[in-house]
């Protein structure tokens, strides 16, 4: 499917995420509701629909490596995409991207696309997937009800989000301090993962920053996303991680393994932990 | 001190990564072929020329949040960094620059500047410094030599480091399959660390998966840099680590800490390990 045909699946990720030409690398998306957090986009879904512009002015097929900074908060409705091509190799080729909504900038980014079906060379794995119980024996989100602060963001009902019970605790106001959240996650909807939509998946966590202290709003500074493999269908398997709440700024990592057990997306973020938006 | 006025210092940092302006946002900068691996700059240098403009630029003197990805292998000599200031904020500004060498494009930059002295809010850190023992007891480059391949990269001695023992084995041919290399970090000639070096500073290690798998050279696609603080005058301890090298693709992730104890930057890399330059 290219990315100027309709989403045909009836899915909300293709549905939400569609952009549409307008000539001279613009491109036209509609950024939907139906991923935010109260009234603030999901920063992993604004980075998708860049991604799908550029996806589709690029010759490669997978977002090996992405970095997105976030300069001022997205609302529903149009934006503008801006794409620049900057270099097209054998391997990999790279974009610049702009998203703008009345002629303010909303976030900028980077993306640099290969082919991961086509990359050889050594293999050495030193880490395992997360030690999780059975996804029916974790903690869905019928269980655990609006978020603490008592916001029931939009954003939980695309997602089949089950939480491993030792890292839930802060939902009910008992946050382990260790600062990592495990669980299953796949889209509500029966869509399968592939490499387009891992840079939304591996941002789909609550923030792992509430598992250290009191929540609040956590919006992104800088993300970056490298998409490691093509997701077998099923169940991924996720880990995210805080170690630095300082002055405010934390980072968080996130890894995606899939139901072969491989480890398909990481990413890194900066963030700030604001009291409320 | 202006970045147009001639470093006064006369450390190797402060000379080598001077940029003059010429006018409409463009500088000029020269590639020292003193930080390189063989015929290859170190990345976190080439990086360190571009925000040296982009510092000039921007309103905020720390750099909080840096997105790189490299395009093509830079020379040494003339290089241009072209600068656009993207937003100004109260907390934070942000620019993207481009580095380019007779026209080709090696590299494309996003910097998110902050002011860490003015940063408020809480504090929760998880994660200690590494263990390390005393820097006369780690394997200093007089100890090591050269590189297994037999290469002596010119950039090791702009650097005083010391591994610790138990991470240096892949030195001698043994890698110990961890993944993981920890050390002591200060410029060989006495410079002290500061925000704007310390995005050279976190890549100044070599690569982790040289612990993991057969040496080669390591091209960055990716990296991105958080400042997390100003560092204390002294030795840095550092730890860098790769758990995924998959396909020939790899991630290295890196931590600096200053001699308070505190850790004042930490960068992720997506990389290539390939045979030979």
């Amino acid at each position: 499917m290219s990315a100027t045909e309709p989403a045909a699946t009836g899915h909300a990720f293709d549905a939400d995420t569609q952009v549409t030409p307008v000539g001279d690398g613009r491109w036209h998306g509609e950024v939907s509701p139906r991923w935010s957090i109260g009234q603030y986009p999901n920063g992993g879904y604004i980075l998708a629909i860049g991604l799908a512009a550029v996806r589709a002015t690029l010759p490669h097929p997978d977002p090996v490596a992405v970095s997105a900074h976030f300069l001022s908060p997205t609302e529903h409705g149009l934006v503008d995409v801006e794409v620049e091509p900057v270099r097209a190799g054998r391997a990999h080729s790279t974009a610049a991207a702009r998203l703008l909504q009345g002629g303010t900038e909303r976030a900028r980014l980077l993306a640099t696309y290969g082919d991961l079906a086509a990359a050889r060379g050594p293999t050495v794995v030193i880490a395992s997937p997360p030690l999780l119980p059975p996804p029916e024996e974790c903690t869905g989100q019928e269980a655990t009800g609006p978020l603490p602060s008592g916001l029931d963001p939009a954003i939980r009902r695309r997602f089949d989000l089950r939480l491993d019970p030792a890292t839930s605790g802060w939902f009910a106001g008992a946050p382990s301090g260790r600062g990592e959240l495990r669980g299953w996650l796949r889209f509500a909807d029966g869509r399968e993962p592939d490499t387009a939509a891992l840079p939304l998946l591996v941002d789909a966590l609550p923030p792992a920053v509430f598992d250290l202290a009191t929540g609040g709003w956590v919006p992104t500074i800088e993300i970056s996303v490298y998409v490691r493999g093509r997701p077998a269908p099923g169940w991924l398997a996720c880990r995210t991680a805080t170690r630095f709440l300082m002055d405010g700024y934390l980072e968080e990592d996130a890894e995606l393994w899939d139901s072969r057990g491989r480890m398909v997306a990481q990413s890194r973020q900066l963030a700030r932990l604001n009291r409320g938006p």
